[in-house]
Formats: C-alpha cells, structure tokens, sequence
C-alpha cells in the first residue's frame, strides 16, 4: 500500500486523486489546498482535506501546482526526509526544496476541467528519482494507473515538455485557424475533422516526415502566393509564412 | 449507371478509380495517362487504358492532374459539351476549357500513394456545376463512394482547401519538430502519440478554442523565454515565436 498526499487543487490534482484514489494499492491520505472552495471537489475522495501547514508525512507527497510554485510550496510542507515530488514536465527535479528525498511524477496530457472521460491508463507518466528505492516506488505508484511508465531525467523531460507543446499547443491554434477561416466563409468545419484525425493517425503509422504533403512541401510558389493573398488575418499570414519556410528547408528547397 | 473517364495517373486518380471501380452504378470506361508505366497499375482496373486523344465521351470526365495543368488538360480533351470536372481544391472551376460543361468533385484528404487502406466513405467530397442536372449527376457519383456530399462554391472550396492546409500541412510540420527534438534527446517519440491523438480529438469534441491550453496560452513569459533558449534550430524558433504570439492575441493577451 503506498500512501498519498496531493498539494493542490487544480486539474492535475483532481484527476491523480480520482485515478489513485481508485486504487486497491494506494491510498490518497490528505489533500491540501489554498481555501475551503478549491477543496469542495476532493472532499469525497480523501480521508483528510487540510492546509498545507497540517500535512502529516506519508510515502509520497505530490505537489500539483503551477511551475511557478513548486519551489515556495516545496519549502513549506512541514516535513522532510521523505519522498516528495512534482508533476511539471518543465522544471527541474532540482527545483524542490533540498530537506526532501526529490522526485517527479509527470503525466504527460494536456489536462482539461471538462475531460469527465479521460483514461488515465492511456497517459504515458514519465518519473524520476533521486536514489533507485524512490524510483522504484514512483514506478509502482505510477503502473497502477497508466500502461506507459518510463524513468527519463530532467534535461530530457523539459525536451519533451517542449515537444509537447509543438505537438499539442501549436497544432491545436492551427486547427483554430482552420475553423476561423471555415467561418468566415461559412464553410461547415465538420468537413475538416476527418482530415485532422486521419493527419495524426498518418503521423503516428508512417511517421510525419512520410506524411507531409501540400504547396510548401511540393515547392509550388503559385499556389503560395495566392493563399497568402487570401489570408486577411495578419497572424495567420505569419502563420504561414513561417511554416512555409520551414516546410521549404525540411525538404530540402529554397524560397 | 454513370459511365466515368479519368485522366491522371497519380495518386487522386488511383484511389478514385478504384472507388468507382468497385461501385454497382458507375463503371470507369477509359484511363488516360502520359505514359504506359504509368498507366501499369490501372490496367486491371478499367476497360480501356489509352492517350488523351484517344479518350471518348463519357458521363463525367474527370481530370485529377496536378494543378497547374488542369487548364491545358480540359483543352486537350478530344471532345466537347459533355461534363467535364477537376478534382481541385484550390483550383476555380472556370479554369476548365469553355468547351465543356463543367464541374469541380474534390476529396478532401491528403492521398499518399501508400494509403492501401484508405476508406473513400470517411472523406467528405465537396462538388460543384454549372448546372442543377450536371450537379445532381455529381452528388450522384459522389454520394456513391462517400458519405458526407456538399455543394459549395469555387470561392468557398478555395477557402477551405486553404484551411485545410493549416490543419493538415502545417500540424504534420509541428509534429515533425516534436519528432526531431525527441530524436536529438533520445526520448521515444511513441511517448507523444497519446497526447497527438488527444488533441485531435478534443478539437473536434470541444472545438479547438477550448482546448487550447500552454505556456502562450497562459502569458508564461518565463516559460516561453527559456523553450525559446532551448530551441537550436531557427526554423524550430520562428514557428515557436509566431505561434507563440498568435495564441497570446487570439486569447486577448499582449506579448
């Protein structure tokens, strides 16, 4: 049985509590939040909901906070010495406070309020430790509630933070792109969602550099040009210009 | 039964031939092509293979040819005053020689020639004519092989063949960054695909602007500023800067 404590409230934490609060061989002992309101929703799931002041020690303490936090909130829980770690894909290991055994515990989704259905067995959960018998219980912890567990360190986690937000940020505004423009031209953007779902299935089958196809990739300026004229919006003309370009010198042709 | 020509070799017109093909109400009659190896692969598949000259009228005679060779293609069709249609996003109808009547029958989807399982029913085919009964013949052929038809305009299917370039081009160009920053730190990129999926889905569930999530969505100078140090390749910095801004003022925040 390994027993829990989550610092935090927001979407990561609610959903690590759920997930782990379902299991046989965990246990979520508290939960600590800023007030009254941001612990409401975990009330159910956790045998205490206190202040982070009151926090007890148990084998695992996650701290689920903004990046910007992890450090200050590391300082105040009110123990040491045992297994306490973070759950951003972008800071250090280091940053948590030098009195705890460090840790990470990081899943690698992009988390919503509204995701009601999500799995977290799908959610690859990427760990590290500071010494072996940690890892091997952020392993444990972490193959209870996901299939993909993998142990990579900090300078590799931040790479992959940042390929995540390529991945997930920026293709998510290039679809908000191609829904405003369907709007404008009152073009019903449902014609669009087979294309977007089968470019990612294309992408993880074959691979993306197997995949890519249209006027940049092709070379065909024409067709360039006169979509640029088409664009009134000038982000999207920045858009396209820069992915062009990039496109361009992937496959090896000059502008 | 609609009797169907198609003038092109490359991987539209395979995949158009071999739909058709298979269809109980149309039969495609002749094939014409540049070349006999490039026609190798159609030979089973029509009753006549033959060079443009050759071709005799059908139902629809339908061009899919690359762009820039749509308007010398419909010239040099031995025939005239039957339906004649290209099968172009980008490209206006009236591109077609005078001499036919004319009409535009374009799938929306980004064909690879390795797409042996491609199911035509799942790609929206987007027609247009000069006329309601060459129309009615096209949402006919189309409704044949597809399950979502529409009738939109030259202007409108410029417009979302350019939104398609947004969600299909340039998020299989953000995903070949997240590939090659995996590469370089020797992280499976496999780690990425749930979230790639994900993303996809909630686009199309949640609509994009609501699942835009990130350091530029939330104003995260620090974030941003040391990803951007992180970042070696300058094409990789250009689309992370711009993209980075276009999300900061599409969510009413200023860099």
């Amino acid at each position: 049985m390994i027993e829990v404590n989550i610092v935090g409230t927001g979407n990561v934490a609610w959903h690590l509590a759920k997930a782990l609060g379902a299991q046989n061989n965990a246990v979520v002992m508290q939960v600590a939040g800023r007030s009254q309101a941001s612990l409401e929703p975990f009330k159910h799931m956790a045998r205490h909901t206190v202040t982070i002041n009151n926090l007890t020690a148990a084998d695992v303490t996650i701290i689920a906070v903004s990046d910007d936090m992890i450090a200050q909130v590391s300082e105040q829980i009110p123990f040491d010495n045992t297994l306490v770690v973070h759950t951003s894909g972008y800071t250090a290991m280091s940053t948590l406070s030098r009195k705890h055994k460090k840790g990470v515990f990081y899943p690698l989704q992009s988390f919503s309020k509204d995701d009601v259905s999500l799995h977290f067995a799908e959610i690859p959960i990427l760990v590290e430790a500071e010494n072996d018998e940690d890892e091997k219980t952020l392993r444990e912890l972490a193959s209870m509630i996901s299939d993909t567990v993998q142990v990579i360190n900090s300078a590799q986690r931040r790479q992959l933070h940042l390929a995540a937000v390529f991945a997930n940020n920026f293709t998510n505004h290039c679809y908000t792109v191609a829904q405003d423009i369907c709007d404008q031209y009152e073009v019903d953007v449902k014609t669009l969602h087979p294309l977007i779902l089968k470019t990612a299935q294309k992408a993880l089958e074959n691979g993306p550099t197997n995949s890519q196809t249209g006027p940049a990739k092709r070379g065909d300026k024409e067709v360039i040009n006169k979509q640029l004229d088409l664009l009134e919006n000038p982000d999207h003309k920045d858009i396209y210009n820069t992915l062009t370009k990039a496109i361009y010198t992937t496959y090896g042709k000059k502008l």
